[in-house]
């Protein structure tokens, strides 16, 4: 039977702890692949456990992908995908996410009061036009029609609205070629439902956006990570996973990248959209903070240079606008509209008309340039801000200056170790700072630790403050190592 | 090569016109499972189509589960599911479904102008508290809070109104064990998301809600079917299909059913819960009418008598109060909930904020248990006005009288078969009248045909003019069989 000590007190539900302690018998080792674990049955009366709350574990260890069932024949220790490594191609092999919640462990640390909060991409709460959204949402529920379900693709004329959005970022699209979804963490689910399979291989950004990490687990995928430069997605290693596990689907983020806060570099992008019609690939583009460039020409979309259909182009606007009204779009190639329109209503038939018309309203009322322009320069006076602060930071530390978006992508010092990067951050927090850990962000562990710093919803004195709480907790921890370090050399007996 | 005719200028997609005559090949047996089909590339070429359009064909196929993919062995017809039937046990063998698409016809049917529809569930939109709502959402948006993204498990306020919602169908439960959710189509879809592997067999009732066979299609569940009569879904079915299948998950209805109106009998709730104990079984109950009583006392819910937390309930605001809410809810035993709360998060994020506010500024003015009253009368009325419309058509149809909810189960002379049902609602809807075809709430085709009509959103004048458009439909339909009957028995030739 398995060596499984539950403790009952402690708060976290019992069918957790069962999932987490078969899952570190497995990564020690100690359960080999293809090792037969015991019924459902056999282990809950061992554990004194109901047999829903083992079976939930089991579920949930299957989802995982650490363990497999058959009917008839049981459950066992699922084999490892360990491809080799092509020589000199950086992609990682392909794996199931295993850090599931971390997105909701963001989303909750953004909740707490008095928080300096760098750990949610959100925007500044105070650029929310609540006045006018406030209108027009009465205006909007004052008619019947919007009170109903009305039709799966979304209100008609929010799409016409759209349509004159994006073509801001070089999109040319009619109505007919999009859906309305309830933001872009449903848009890329809703790839995922309609045009990807249980065990496809996902290619996504070495670091990317953990909403896509967390649905392509729910989805079963195979995720296999492409690094990013500060050029963007290296084309090489894209065109080398597409060799060794012909992916369905490439996840990325070009303009204004989630957490790197790059941009694809002009050259690349044909680059992409040719191996994307030479593998017969399908780009998921994320382009929900397109429109916030802060400094010169932000490049125009991929989906602008696409003329084969092979880009379906998602973005929302919880970053522009306010994430309340929980409202985004997919535009995709007219072959793939009707299963991603059946995938929207099998998941919750159709987004709120009464939402939807009110940011029709809105549109309709031509405030949202004039709304752009005032939150690009709040945010580039915030990302100046979060710059000048990072310059007081221990040496070691290195980051990239982003041009736009609500991101920065901080490489701590050698000294921290990827494997203290939770323990850094859960400091941080007991120091009242909140920091999005870099592994929520990584399909694969890396070696060096991250931090990723959101700096739209903070004041410049804010980050300041915040940033110098940073520094000082890293110089707490490269002190504690140097002394560590000097220690262990001074205990050391020489060898003779 | 396969044999398949693109008609080009048909306005069918091409990826749908390759998926219905592959699959029309597969259901006449020209090709039999275990076929090898050609690859994509190979038939992208014969066909003269894009990778893109032929990867999207399969797909769909494979979601369908009428192919399977291997990687690096290519596509094979998928081997049928044909497990035998118990003796004397009318459940149905585990199938997936295939007709996706059937729910987003219905909403289409719903949105024609001028229709007289009795296609969808849909409540009466003159009843939608618009100035109430209207107001509710000024106010909420006006809080900065509500324009942001929340709490995942939803507005705490909200869920202490819904907890006093609940408790009129005897169901306790505090907020911390509730999921807001986007209706109960992203309830029901959740579940099947955070509890079942693809893979895994579903017990529904036949008939069933259409949305819940559309999104186990998509999990890729194998869907069983159990008989209900005039008391319910049948125990002793139940129980056969859990001794032969072993099923994660039941769906099911048990108050004012969709689409038969029956309630589960009284001397039935005990025993479907102790099968649910004794099999391990969680059962979904969806309670989206509980509050439609219109005939002296309704039954309270299935989880009110729920002491083991077997059951998960869903209800939404979508039929009481306005469908363009979009807001309902999960409760759950404790151990289920992160699950639950994770698969939301991925989905979506979280619900509109500012939509669960507006929910909550409408139910603390406690507006609530009047308007239900208000509802309650009309329905009950429109409910009158279609059984007295319904007693003048033609002898053969069959009908129950529902006692509460919003539709009707209407079984059409035994002249009228299955097969013919869909011709019959669209030669309805030439006529003017959008019926929902029975089809569409089974799983697998039975013999007889039958129709919904759901009467909340029509008038009782509109009622009586509809039923009578489908009783002359119904009269020339027989008077046409008798006619093809009588000439063919008049030109038969003796056999000699």
């Amino acid at each position: 039977m398995l060596e499984i000590a539950l403790q009952r007190a402690s708060g976290v539900p019992l069918y957790r702890q069962v999932v987490e302690q078969v899952a570190e018998l497995i990564d020690s080792g100690a359960l080999p692949p293809g090792t037969r674990l015991p019924t459902v049955r056999e282990l809950a009366r061992s554990l004194g456990l109901t047999r829903l709350t083992v079976h939930s574990a089991f579920t949930e260890l299957q989802a995982r992908g650490l363990i497999e069932s058959h009917v008839g024949r049981g459950s066992f220790v699922a084999a490892r995908v360990t491809s080799a490594l092509l020589p000199g191609a950086p992609a990682r092999s392909p794996v199931r996410w295993q850090a599931q919640g971390v997105l909701a462990d963001l989303i909750r640390l953004g909740e707490q009061p008095d928080m300096l909060s760098f750990a949610q991409a959100t925007p500044a709460a105070e650029t929310y036009p609540t006045r006018e959204l406030s209108n027009a949402l009465r205006a909007a529920a004052a008619d019947v029609h919007m009170l109903g379900y009305g039709p799966i693709a979304g209100d008609p004329e929010l799409r016409e609205h759209i349509s004159t959005v994006v073509r801001k970022r070089g999109v040319v699209a009619s109505p007919d070629e999009m859906l309305i979804t309830a933001g872009t963490q449903q848009g890329i689910d809703l790839v995922l439902r309609a045009l990807s399979s249980p065990g496809d291989v996902l290619l996504v950004e070495a670091p990317t956006y953990p909403g896509m990490l967390e649905a392509a687990a729910r989805r079963g995928q195979r995720v296999v990570s492409v690094p990013v430069d500060d050029r963007g997605i290296d084309i090489s290693a894209v065109e080398a996973a597409c060799s060794v596990y012909h992916p369905r689907l490439l996840y990325t983020v070009p303009t204004h990248h989630n957490p790197t806060g790059t941009s694809l570099a002009a050259d690349r992008r044909p680059a992409l959209l040719r191996l994307a019609r030479a593998f017969d690939l399908l780009i998921v583009e994320d382009d929900v903070y397109g429109l916030l460039g802060y400094d010169g020409a932000t490049p125009l979309a991929l989906k602008a240079a696409d003329s084969d259909g092979c880009v379906i182009y998602c973005t929302s606007f919880s970053k522009t606008l306010a994430p309340g009204l929980r409202l985004g779009v997919l535009i995709a190639a007219p072959e793939h509209l009707p299963e991603l329109a059946d995938a929207k209503h099998s998941a919750d038939l159709v987004c709120s008309p009464v939402l939807q018309r009110a940011l029709t309203l809105y549109l309709r009322r031509g405030l949202f340039p004039a709304h752009l322009q005032q939150v690009r320069t709040l945010y580039r006076a915030r990302r100046d801000a979060l710059l000048a602060a990072l310059a007081a930071l221990p040496p070691g530390c290195t980051w990239r200056e982003p041009r736009g978006g609500l991101n920065l992508w901080l490489t701590l010092p050698e000294g921290i170790l990827a494997a203290d990067e939770r323990a850094f951050c859960s400091e941080a927090m007991q120091r009242g700072v909140a920091l999005a850990p870099g592994r929520a962000f990584l399909a694969q562990p890396q070696h060096s630790a991250f931090v990723r710093l959101s700096f739209g919803a903070l004041p410049p004195e804010r980050i300041q403050q915040g940033i110098a709480i940073v520094g000082d907790l890293l110089r707490d921890h490269l002190r504690q190592r140097s002394a560590r370090v000097a220690r262990a050399s001074r205990e050391s007996v020489p060898l003779v």
